[in-house]
């Protein structure tokens, strides 16, 4: 779909009423925003007909335009996912409200009380491709914590986020809030997503969702702060003193359960010790669901067919059944490979020694540091948030998945009775 | 003093030998930081004849180039400012180590147990200008959260911060810690500012410490995350039932108190009801004190002979014995007021009226926002955290005073016995 020309002021006009709309919402009443969230699921329902309408035309071009399966698979909304989507946003309403919770707070010596309480971020920049599930998905999670959304959600899905975007407006709008919180920027193509990235007057953060590549272009254009979500080039590493049963189940776990997802293993590293002993139970079971194996010089050495593994697949994520698998002569060797080749999401080793698993859990700055756990539990349902905004890969604000708190800052209050500085 | 053309491979070889080193003092005891911590206090005093000298030959490069006063007396670092710095350093050494807290913890259902501990950052980047005194602050409160610094401390105060970094260096170095965890970009000038502020591999975290044309420089070429501090145009609100001795005293308090600090008062909005009963008081106290008021046409018919306030003043943060004062006709109106030219460092209300007072707590979107007490309170030693790294005013990671824990990053430590993902 050709994209008009950019015109900043009818931008800046949709980041202003964002921004204006974001001011309604921080002080919104829980109940009104779980009304609104009612809405909304309840209209993704009546509406399944012309969401799925405006989905095919969607798929249409995608197809005319040589799409993937794969991207095709995630553009693709039907009846079925249209009804998963509207009963994700009724948990929403169940999960905590966390604007106005306490942090922290004191007396101070001199009397005067200080209370850090939770507020909205504020306007909330949204930037994906190809999935409107994330439409409705972010749009829900930022109003439950009061902020507004901006999104940017590719041109391949246009047609359906427009409609996606109606509908979550009209919601919005039935229970007294501003239709103002849900704006694009999609209609002016790369060039609104480039506008979205720089307007630090209007947007308070950026939450870039999708591949690598995404990510990296947000970070390296965007003048509004980011936080770097997903990607996962996953590690486990077997230790000498590893256990046969665990090494086999908790890699063919973390591979194949679910292997499209960013805290699916990507990269097994093998002691040299344990090497023998290990791999060739480990690669039948991964072999026989189907994984295929690249392998360095010395796994080749034990299973010859498999074919060769390059730097270039070890820095991949591929999120297929696509598995690289290294040995290494020591737990230090290990670390450095991590090092050089993690993502810095989640990294598990399994051992029973315990001195390597604490050199480990201190030494791997991943996200999550694991011992003897699949890396599939990196994931906000599983740490018990209820939902997840992402998983923060970088270091500041957020770390690891992200739940509604994640979507707040915080705001000290103070309160005196005349009270000056000596 | 001119800089040598930038060697790209030269400083990246340092920002590797930081990073390199907070790998380091991410392990490192409270016990080994402390000691080096302490060794830091005793150089600085054994050798204040060296940094004294140096320093003058500072003081004179500023002068020949015309530094203003106010540039030099913060650029001067003599014995009594040496000795005040060594019993800073000291202080630090008796905070809490924030590294290894448990910030949250559970036991999933499956068994597996899930702890949030906080990590450091890893590498810190502070930019700040003839303050020599920032650069043994930010290297001892780095030093104590486990992280590495690479200072960009400008070119004024370049020769006493490259002895003050030999000190720092030594000092880590008798500690058995590594002297590569202080690092500079001084000498290449600007164009090492610039390198610091790209280098995303290296740096976690850059902090500016300055004046809000600085701030806005880094933020606008970093593409190293940014935390900014310290902007503070900050407003006060006589609302119409302010008591009138609480008025005189807290404006008087958060103008004089000391002028030349963030948390210090810029603009007085006065209740339109009330400024014929509050004005003239709280007028007479400031210009007492040596205050040049600044008005608008309604205070001026008030007070005719004070000087015209402009929009420029408003948007201004002095930082000396200027204060801009302005009438509103209603509390939306000072609101209004605070939305255009706040820097959402700390704004005060001063009311006894119930709903007034929440009103603003609730919708003044700054840091930090009071009622009845002087600005002069937003501070990490008044708040109790025993020292400050700076004043937030974005929303990401920290807002408001920064303490050491936010030098600190968090990460999953996920201990199972062989559990997969159902």
């Amino acid at each position: 779909m050709a994209h008009p020309e950019l015109d900043p002021d009818v931008l800046d006009a949709r980041l202003a009423a964002a921004k204006e709309a974001s001011r309604r919402l921080a002080t919104a009443t829980t109940a009104e925003k779980d009304a609104a969230l009612a809405h909304v699921s309840r209209l993704l329902r009546e509406r399944t007909d012309e969401i799925v309408a405006a989905n095919l035309r969607d798929l249409d071009a995608g197809r005319a335009s040589g799409l993937a399966d794969g991207l095709l698979d995630r553009l693709t909304l039907d009846e079925r996912r249209i009804a998963a989507l509207a009963d994700a946003v009724l948990e929403v309403v169940a999960l905590d409200d966390p604007v106005g919770q306490t942090v922290s707070g004191r007396t101070l010596p001199s009397g005067v009380r200080i209370d850090q309480l939770r507020v909205p971020l504020g306007v909330v920049g949204a930037i994906y491709e190809a999935r409107p599930n994330v439409t409705v998905d972010i749009a829900s999670l930022a109003l439950k914590s009061g902020n507004a959304v901006v999104l940017r959600g590719g041109t391949a899905a246009e047609q359906t986020n427009d409609v996606l975007r109606a509908v979550l407006r009209a919601a919005f709008e039935a229970a007294g809030l501003p239709g103002d919180a849900v704006q694009t920027v999609d209609d002016y193509g790369r060039a609104g997503a480039r506008h979205l990235m720089q307007a630090r007057d209007y947007v308070d953060v950026l939450i870039p969702r999708g591949s690598a590549a995404l990510i990296r272009a947000v970070v390296d254009e965007a003048k509004v702060p980011v936080i770097e979500t997903g990607a996962g080039v996953v590690h486990m590493f077997l230790d000498e003193s590893a256990r046969e049963d665990w090494a086999v189940e908790l890699v063919h776990n973390a591979k194949v359960q679910r292997p499209s997802v960013c805290n699916a293993l990507e990269t097994l590293l093998v002691h040299r010790a344990a090497a023998e002993r290990l791999l060739p139970a480990v690669l039948d079971r991964l072999e026989a669901s189907g994984v295929t194996v690249h392998g360095d010089e010395r796994v080749r050495a034990i299973r010859p067919d498999i074919a060769p593994v390059t730097d270039e697949d070890f820095a991949t994520e591929h999120m297929s059944l696509d598995l690289s698998v290294g040995i290494v002569d020591s737990l230090d060797d290990a670390l450095a490979h991590i090092r050089r080749f993690s993502t810095k999401h989640t990294e598990s080793i399994v051992t029973n020694d315990l001195s390597n698993a604490e050199r480990f859990l201190n030494e791997v700055d991943s996200a999550a540091v694991m011992v003897n756990a699949s890396t599939r539990f990196t994931d906000g349902g599983e740490f018990g948030f209820g939902a997840e905004v992402g998983i923060s890969t970088q270091k500041l604000h957020a770390r690891g998945p992200m739940g509604l708190p994640e979507l707040t800052s915080t705001k000290w209050i103070v309160r005196g009775a005349g009270h000056v500085r000596a």
